[in-house]
């Protein structure tokens, strides 16, 4: 059996420069997890004594905090600020930081603010506690039948949501409004990385995307991966791999979500090439 | 044979009061024709002696002139505004002095500005000239193709054009521009004409269009009709029309272009009528 990586994968800018910053803050304390990734927050706490707290409520005589990759939300970044003797590390990724500003920029100047994006996820609730009026956060272009479109409308995304769907938003809002401000905000490593994964699935008979089951940008990939080659699989190392899975597949093909280290994806390609297939 | 109006169709705000605004202004001339509608011109010129210039090069010693609902360039409003003794009649269209406004500040801050509209209509290059900056005019999504895409866009469209297309252009600059602001000046008389046609065309086994040959806006209703009723004809007035046309069809549709005044219709239902079919 071949195995071939996709043409890109794995860390992007954001995440590469996170951890040089954790590993930079030995004995520092993130809030919430650095990355998506637990199999490196393992690492990082061994190497580098770098703890995750869950969030600001359990920081006590901390030093040094590190800010994630998805950021924080004003509100808590204030409130860390206001902290003495606390020394903050802030990672969080310059393309995050972007919508954050586009969204207190474009509150400020009266636009109606629409993002695109999962409102559970950390980076979303960062991006809109920015936001001066009310949000309105939406996952697909069926969310917006319930909101009352206003005339001047301001849209950012996700960094790690798709194109198409963003595409599809955008259209419904251009019928209905006057003005539409789009910023893509998307995150052209995220972009990157689907598209080598779309060409890679469309050859290989059986898929592997590696990392954390609660990564978007992960979950993604392995949508992606799927629609073109129905043996795909999600895994967080190589412990979950089956043999069984590549009996008879000539071309494995292997993307690696954002978060994920190399250093994991050379063990999983370790134990194909272990199989001896 | 039954004969049907579209719920909406014909005469449009602009139109209503440009012909308004001529009818108040006897023995003025229009620079070019007021609305693409030639018995209506005729009618103008008989009942008010309102006439008609091919351009403001056959200005020779009028009083009044008036500027048609497609506007009229920058610079040929300023030459007009620098002669003494002329009085001018401004029938822009308000709904066209939108977008001529948008270029203009959109140029000023340094937002690449793209028209989605014919380059060659007189309403596309009076909006165009009010831009400070090189101006690109697209009519259908391929044309973006040869443009180098700048990082921050601003779009218009000619108020006559259809949202789809418009919205193909959109969804292509999105994937290619950091920020895109969205002008949505399509008119919503024409949308809301071409919408009412769609569907009487849909139930209709003949359709009738009316309105000028040289008009956009008749045309895509054409196009429109076209699509959902195979026997679909455009007519300038009820002498185009055949009574073999009709044999055998049990439902007429009518609609007309925003350039149609109403006696022209009207002439056109009655000739139907007299068919007795």
């Amino acid at each position: 059996m071949k195995i071939e990586l996709a043409e890109k994968y794995g860390f992007c800018f954001g995440v590469k420069r996170a951890i040089k910053m954790a590993q930079n803050s030995y004995g520092a304390s993130t809030i919430g997890e650095l990355i998506h990734n637990s199999k490196e927050i393992d690492r990082l706490k061994e190497e580098y004594n770098v703890k995750t707290l869950k969030d600001i409520d359990e920081l006590s005589d901390e030093k040094k905090v590190i800010i994630r990759t998805h950021g924080i939300t004003k509100e808590k970044l204030k409130y860390l600020e206001e902290k003495k003797d606390l020394e903050i590390i802030n990672a969080t990724c310059p393309f995050v930081t972007k919508p954050q500003q586009i969204v207190e920029n474009m509150s400020k100047e009266n636009y109606e603010i629409i993002i695109f994006g999962d409102i559970e996820h950390p980076e979303v609730q960062g991006v809109m506690s920015y936001s001066l009026s009310p949000v309105y956060v939406v996952s697909k272009v069926e969310d917006l039948e319930n909101i009352k479109i206003a005339k001047k409308i301001a849209v950012v995304s996700q960094t790690t949501k798709k194109i198409e769907e963003f595409e599809k938003i955008v259209s419904y809002l251009l019928e209905r409004a006057k003005e539409i401000r789009v910023f893509n905000t998307i995150c052209n490593a995220t972009f990157e990385n689907q598209e080598a994964a779309r060409k890679l699935s469309k050859k290989a008979d059986i898929m592997l995307i590696i990392g954390g089951k609660n990564s978007s940008n992960t979950k993604q990939l392995y949508l992606i991966a799927k629609q073109n080659c129905p043996s795909s699989y999600l895994i967080e190392s190589e412990a979950e791999l089956d043999k069984t899975w590549f009996e008879g597949k000539e071309l494995c093909g292997i993307s690696a979500g954002a978060s994920t280290p190399d250093w994991i994806i050379e063990k999983v390609v370790a134990s194909l090439k272990s199989y001896g297939l």
